[in-house]
């Protein structure tokens, strides 16, 4: 599952632990207003957690922040820039005098491990409250935040359990999607264990996330998983996973009949290649990629013949076609998928208008190819076409 | 400049009217939630702006939440629903019933239009503050958003002024920009006109976001030019832009020169030519790309040596050079760049491990090769890999 931001993915953990998230304040680098939204924190939840500011520099200012606002005394503790000392000296270098900021506690906290980063993390417990601060780099606040998930936290859940499932749609826009989804929602929200749905859309995917809170976690799973089957009757095969990524989807399903795939890619430029390597271990099934970005590209390395692109034009079905089938041929390989259009905000023609594209795949079953109109950004336009050329070959090889 | 969240850009903007943001929350689609985090902010501030839940989904509540606290009937305007249809019927569809909701307005709001999508925007005056409400995708939000700026809200912003500077650094991690620059803040900090800085880090790029307020704009735009040539003395060749993207940065480079460039990229698996084409009117420039994958793709795609391949291992430097210098002689352009690495966090070899990247440029100058090594996740290790990537092509062309 994505999350557009760490505070969403922080709100996500815990909310697997029945912990709901009543409110997410971002403040400026300022000793004052850290302060103030400890304070308005403090006084709404059992929970406070901050992230960020824990760096080296000079407007990192969380531990001065909360040590102000408990009225306690910052310590240096020289285990910790032992610590971060052994880490610089382990990648060869030497810690900077800045660094040792990043071992002041506040008095009383326990010290939160950091394996993927210098500054630790911090363990505060008030009377009946607990602040918990993490750093912000995402590759060292997950872990972090996943130990907590599994011990500290963990043992001051509450005992409801929420449990959680992510639908995630392609192919319908998100006023499609509210539309057939409705009836569902209604019924949903009047059931004996009610079903929390929020919405996110971004370029090419709606994703809903259900959630459902009960004394019985299995109580609260069956009911999603009973809400699942329905919305699944109703989306159809727009619904192609439960948060996987589309790019993982594909990946699986080229895995399970053995194919390997190549692209040819002329106005998403290589995102559409970037994304199906994004999965660790594609590399046992993306064979190659070509970036056709001019005509003379076309013909070498998609042996598309240079006059069907002078009668039909760049951005056309026929071409589009040739692209699939020539990449295919060439890496020689089950799979071969093409883009080419016009992503903008220059490029029109008279024939073509920007955010015109067309998609194609060649396969064993036959080939396939699909007129597009997308509205928006050259990024949101690339990234529509991305997803839905995902999806073309995600329906060539559906079961 | 990129921001990371929407409200990052959305206070971006208003510095620059000298409006400051002391606070941005997000709250959960809950009615009671949205209403605290509003009467919050009404206690805080002058200027409230609430983004998204103007949508046509059973959890878009922002209307009626506003409604409610203002104590404020909502009304739904027939004009507005006039306009939603046509706007569907401009597409060849029909309004779906759902979207009467986005007709609904506060009661004594004024409709601020949204010319990409079907949720207006609505301007609350109240006796001496201001609620805007303005909806939630990006494409619809930033264009309102400007509007408002040019003319609404600077007729209310403070006088004094605020200007900003962006200094984009890469090569360089967070720790040593700071190091590098402790003088310049302390000396930044005591001046009569004072500069504050922000660090934004993100995969291969350190973002320094400067700003200094005064009665007279002009003068606090004189201090930051002088405090960016300060800073550009000390981060020497790393600092590369004031705030343009790499990628652009290079785009404008091989423009000057009247070069086109192709690449060959293994690990980084497409995103290096979707990072250069992510630019308007990259083809002028961008000749093609290919994805080598696989090791017949290196040899065909990219004219290395089988041989050379099986001596040196994939992940080499001859390999490196010579993919760079195959896809310049095939693309017959003037530069051409190659990566090749272990992304992670399968496929490490006693001899590589995961992170370790080689890349390459052959060029007019000659050919340059780099090994580095990265830490990270799969995403990290390849978008640190692109950066470097595009920074070798940059201070290969640079003047």
């Amino acid at each position: 599952m994505r999350h557009e931001t760490l505070g969403e993915h922080v709100a996500c953990e815990l909310l697997g632990l029945g912990i709901e998230t009543v409110s997410r304040t971002v403040v400026p680098d300022d000793l004052e207003e850290i302060g103030a939204a400890l304070k308005h924190a403090l006084a709404r939840a059992d929970l406070v957690v901050a992230t960020g500011g824990l760096g080296p520099s000079d407007d990192d200012l969380t531990r001065q922040a909360v040590a102000h606002v408990l009225g306690r005394e910052l310590d240096e503790h020289q285990e910790i820039v032992d610590a971060i000392q052994a880490r610089f000296a382990a990648r060869g270098s030497t810690m900077a005098a800045v660094n040792r900021r990043q071992a002041l506690l506040v008095r009383g906290a326990a010290v939160l491990p950091n394996e993927h980063g210098t500054a630790p993390g911090q363990w505060i417990e008030l009377e009946r409250q607990v602040i918990a601060l993490l750093p912000g780099p995402p590759r060292e606040l997950m872990p972090m935040l996943a130990v907590l998930v599994g011990g500290r936290l963990a043992a001051r859940a509450p005992l409801a359990r929420t449990e959680r499932r992510t639908l995630s749609v392609t192919g319908l826009t998100e006023s499609q999607v509210e539309q057939v989804m409705q009836p569902l929602y209604a019924r949903w929200r009047g059931q004996p264990i009610a079903i929390a749905v929020t919405t996110l859309a971004s370029p090419g995917l709606v994703e809903l996330h259900l959630r459902a809170s009960s004394d019985s976690a299995p109580a609260a799973a069956r009911v999603l998983d009973e809400a699942s089957a329905d919305a699944a009757e109703v989306l159809g095969n727009h619904l192609f996973s439960n948060g996987t990524p589309l790019e993982a989807v594909v990946g699986d399903l080229l895995r399970a009949r053995g194919y390997r795939i190549a692209v040819a890619e002329s106005c998403t430029g290589g995102m559409l290649a970037g994304r199906l390597t994004d999965v660790a271990g594609s590399s046992a099934y993306v064979e190659r990629g070509v970036v056709t970005y001019s005509n003379a590209a076309k013909v070498e390395l998609a042996g598309v013949d240079p006059r069907l692109i002078e009668h039909e034009g760049a951005v056309s079905e026929p071409v589009a076609l040739a692209m699939a089938r020539g990449i295919r041929e060439r890496a020689q390989v089950e799979v071969g998928v093409s883009v080419t259009g016009i992503a903008g905000p220059t490029g029109a023609t008279p024939a073509k208008r920007v955010g015109d594209v067309v998609i194609a795949i060649d396969m064993p079953g036959g080939a396939d190819v699909r007129t597009l109109r997308f509205a928006g950004s050259r990024y949101v336009v690339r990234a529509q076409a991305v997803q839905a050329a995902l999806d073309l070959v995600r329906r060539g090889l559906a079961p």
